[in-house]
């Protein structure tokens, strides 16, 4: 046990903000997964990188897996998703086709591509992927198919970004990016509204 | 030095079959690039694998990049990519659809998610899918922003890919498959022929 393990759980020095370390730990989880792959990040390196002792990151996270879990959702709220799923429908290809050809950060697209090939990994991002994504746009799609038509978007959106972030092929200009966005947004919007 | 790089190095014991051992390094190198990050699987590594040593590797190969490339494009050149863009172009988002939803082997697409973050990596296969399909495609389009319109169906079906292999979120049965294919189609053919 170190020191500052010592610290975090003893009585005389209790941290002085159990909120900072655990703003720390995710913080530092979200940058190492996205880094390296799933199975390669150990919880020590996690809490190397935050600054505090691998206990302390097991005693507020639980797990591996549970820290995973929580970086991954954190990192998908930060992108937005729900303000540009809450538009006009009409323009929602458009909008998403932007935002991920023009605006979107690569770091959760690299975690996503990185569980492979852990099956429980993968399963967790389907599970997050789907409750912070997939199925809130499913639910704003009429007529057939919703949930296999929203799945589908997200596959598209998932493609566009390994082309960018994992081959680091993105467009060479804003004229190229908007070239493909005009592109995109008609193939996601036949989709959403057929 | 071992006695395998002797026996092929020395005097008296060539290998009996040069292209023997290169077929089982580029098809060890298959495997190892898609079972593990481009910048873990090491010569050493293939070596083992393929039954040689990595002197011989190097002898064959040159180095671990341009192994790399060579296994890439045996793994695209297996796909029969050059068969499907050869047929009916107004059919040729269903067979596109039709081949990666339900038919394609995952190992190409895993070792290409598995480059980042080496630039050097992601680079050989940008340049090597651009040649293997994405050109090809693109001769075969007619009308304006051809190669924009290409890449765009490269990105559409690697996010299948990612979704099937990487993320194990394949379709539950071949209805379900099939379903997924009258989807997609429409939405490929979409860029393909507008």
């Amino acid at each position: 046990m170190t020191t500052t393990d010592r610290q975090s759980t003893g009585r005389f020095r209790r941290p002085r903000n159990a909120a900072a370390s655990r703003t720390a730990i995710l913080t530092a989880a979200r940058a190492c997964f996205s880094g390296d792959s799933y199975e390669r990040v150990g919880v020590r390196d996690i809490a190397t990188c935050a600054g505090v002792t691998a206990a302390l990151v097991i005693r507020y996270f639980g797990s591996k897996e549970r820290l995973f879990a929580e970086a991954l959702r954190w990192d998908l709220r930060d992108l937005g998703l729900a303000e540009l799923l809450a538009g006009d429908l009409e323009q929602l290809g458009a909008r998403l086709a932007r935002y991920v050809v023009l605006e979107a950060p690569p770091g959760p697209f690299l975690t996503i591509v990185r569980v492979a090939p852990n099956a429980q990994a993968a399963a967790l991002v389907r599970e997050i992927t789907e409750e912070e994504f997939t199925v809130p746009l499913a639910r704003r799609l009429a007529g057939e198919h919703a949930a296999l038509r929203a799945s589908n978007v997200t596959a598209m959106l998932l493609g566009l970004a390994v082309r960018y972030h994992v081959l680091q092929d993105g467009p060479a200009s804003v004229s190229e990016g908007e070239a493909v966005v005009a592109l995109v947004a008609p193939a996601l919007q036949c989709y959403l509204t057929g």
